[in-house]
């Protein structure tokens, strides 16, 4: 790639936009053209949809799932440009209608743009698809700071569906959470999750294969949230001059041939 | 010590009881004098309760609840030999017959005689007094094979008391367990619990202490089975020509002086 | 597999052989037809050669390196039977002549017949590929028992091979061993070894990638010395009705269709 | 401690005094009045010895060991105020001339001002003295960012230090530094350290207690470098109104009387 990619940011003052802007301006590969607004927002740096599908390479987004949905449809209307979503919580109508704008536009989406944690989410779904389960049990482990409100993270249970998929289950069918009390022995087959939530731990995922004799424990740990940015910024660089399509991290990381 | 100590076992048919004979076997300090059938069983090395209380130095006893209270009760009732119980499930009823016998002869009694597991109770209680409850979390993780059907383990439990009494609080009044859901922020001052179950782990336990900015991790691995053997065998050497007294493997290891 | 699998060790007497011949015995899949004796030696079950070429399905060769090859063109010259060698220390000459054997029957050999270390090789070469050399950085530790007298084991520096591969470069070229004193910065692409060696640890390993906002840590703990035979047996079980060649574990497991 | 505490830094400008200030400003129980300036500095917030000496409670130094020493030196004779010093590299006469200095006014002199790694500093040699050395093994590891010039780390070395004194021995005596290639067995009493360096590991230490059967690890790992500046305000707090004398961070966290 030549010249610079230019990028608009929608979700610009979000705490994922905030994160995403400087990293973009340390980068030289890109130029931040400008914040997709809100209908009605002022401020400096603000740029207007028409604008914004004439002059960008890349939108990324960190709204919300309507928001983005709606963007996929703006774009794909306007045959440009290409979009990386990192907004959740769509819903299914919401995941049709992207697939729709996928018809016309490359994009990229997912819940995790951190690099370590889709390279462990490929690795976790081979392995699952290789270690018996007769032999192998399956178990996740995450930890975060004290502030988190919901448990097993949404980073674990990606993984866990990893773990799943690859050993061609449904994750709701044999997840085990929340153990306690008499539990009775271990059922081959279900996959375990345990969380502990203390001080400022920034995110720590493992999972565990247990076999009578070895464990093998596949693991990542955030040290910093700036992570997500630069995880964002490899789809935008990657999507450039791809063909319409939709694709997730697993494709940008070139996990899928393997 | 200059001649070896002569040990009687109460229940050396049990798991327990297997792995101390060889242990005793192995270690010219001791001397296997037999073990303490129950009434009525007959079979090699077996020794009635009268030779027993006569001749051994030290009884090492695993069997059950009721029948170590007893034994203890005959032993008091002889004025020797010294005791150390491994048995475990007691009701306070029965404490308080232990109890009154220690009046008599020194018992030395634990419910886990893996002498890094006893190390790691005196530590964890002391970070847990030193470290302040406001800017520290404390959790407690456990890992163990499939096959075992209650959760968290009894020495997580262990670890658990061991924490909170260095808090100055009851473990109960704290306690967290398998979080699941939404499970909002963490509570000032409680102490949580994970549960790993998975192939043929051993056992592994580990206490988290962390803050905004660190985190102390006090963690313990077991190797072998045979660790909780030779720990009773420690106790046995520690206890000959004590007072009387109940004691307790934190006394062993010289953890309540420090 | 409808008929048992017939089994003759080689080096069956040997720590390895030892702990082959129980785990044989107990898995109905094989029958144990004999240890393969050295020239002359005697005892119960020896067989000989001419009798072992004859009946076995597969010979499990753990001796060494040069009674192996010797074994490999025996197997060669009669045609049969396929050949599982665990032996270690090879030359080049002595790899070249099985190679040669492998032109009439089919070889696994391996240097670790875990499954899970096998399954981590696999997965450290292809995490290697993918996570770029400039941002990432790959460290390999290991702990083992006290009495292990070379650093790194041969399972660091297989995991060491199998980084170097993925990334296209020799491991002799990046590894750096034994920091101490005035490093200076990393260099960029070296791979780091670090060792511990302490009381009974049977055997850990772990591979770190390290960027700098996040870590990614793939590794095994050996529970238990078994899981080498149980490997071997899975080689055995793989290779019987395979064309000739030659193969390693990667093979066995399907990991390099990956 | 009814009225704030008046705080001087000096090495105010330098990546520790660079975080002192922030967190000074932001804990109400302080007032920072002033940076000490080298002689002939100029700037904001500067203040000259005399009033430093006048107005502060305690001083907190960052700078060398020269200048630390002759601050402590100039506090001496003015009989005020307390000094908290986390320079390091001190030579035996200026570490003599500090202690002369502690004759007149209180001093709290630590290499690292960890919280968490003090404590760890006192488990430490409390474990080292209990476990007996004839059967735990004793080894370090620790594992930094890739651009850190030393290893092991200053902190893993006062571990070592701790884990020696424990065991009433000399480190010097006893550490095995950088194992690799034909090692022979782990001498009885060695205390082992180990290293890694990759992407932006912010500091990770621990301490292993290795038996046959079973292993303690006691742990730290920073999240942020922040905690440093919280450590040598924790030391400025206690230090206010103590009788004048020689501490160190096991003093201000009520480690030594336990």
């Amino acid at each position: 790639m030549t010249s610079p990619c230019k990028i608009v940011v929608a979700g610009g003052r979000g705490q994922m936009g905030q994160a995403i802007v400087p990293a973009l301006n340390a980068d030289p590969a890109f130029i931040h053209v400008g914040n997709l607004g809100c209908p009605g927002s002022t401020g400096d740096g603000l740029i207007g949809l028409a604008a914004a599908l004439d002059v960008a390479d890349v939108i990324i987004d960190f709204t919300t799932s309507e928001a983005a949905t709606k963007l996929s449809e703006a774009c794909a209307a306007s045959g440009r440009p290409a979009l990386v979503i990192g907004a959740t919580g769509f819903e299914p109508d919401q995941l049709g209608r992207i697939s729709e704008a996928a018809r016309r536009i490359p994009i990229v989406r997912s819940g995790n743009f951190s690099l370590g944690i889709n390279m462990l989410v490929g690795l976790v779904a081979q392995a699952a698809r290789i270690f018996p389960r007769e032999t192998w049990d399956i178990e996740i482990s995450e930890a975060h700071h004290r502030r988190k409100i919901d448990a097993p993270s949404g980073t674990a249970l990606m993984l866990g569906e990893a773990a799943a998929q690859g050993r061609g289950v449904s994750l709701a069918a044999v997840e085990r959470r929340g153990r306690d009390g008499i539990t009775g022995e271990r059922l081959l087959g279900e996959i375990g999750f345990s969380v502990m939530r203390a001080g400022g731990i920034v995110g720590e995922h493992s999972v565990t294969f247990a076999a009578a004799e070895e464990v093998v424990t596949l693991s990542h740990s955030a040290l910093d949230r700036s992570m997500f940015a630069r995880g964002a910024l490899s789809a935008a660089r990657w999507i450039i001059g791809r063909a319409y399509g939709e694709y997730d991290m697993q494709d940008v990381l070139g996990l899928k041939s393997s």
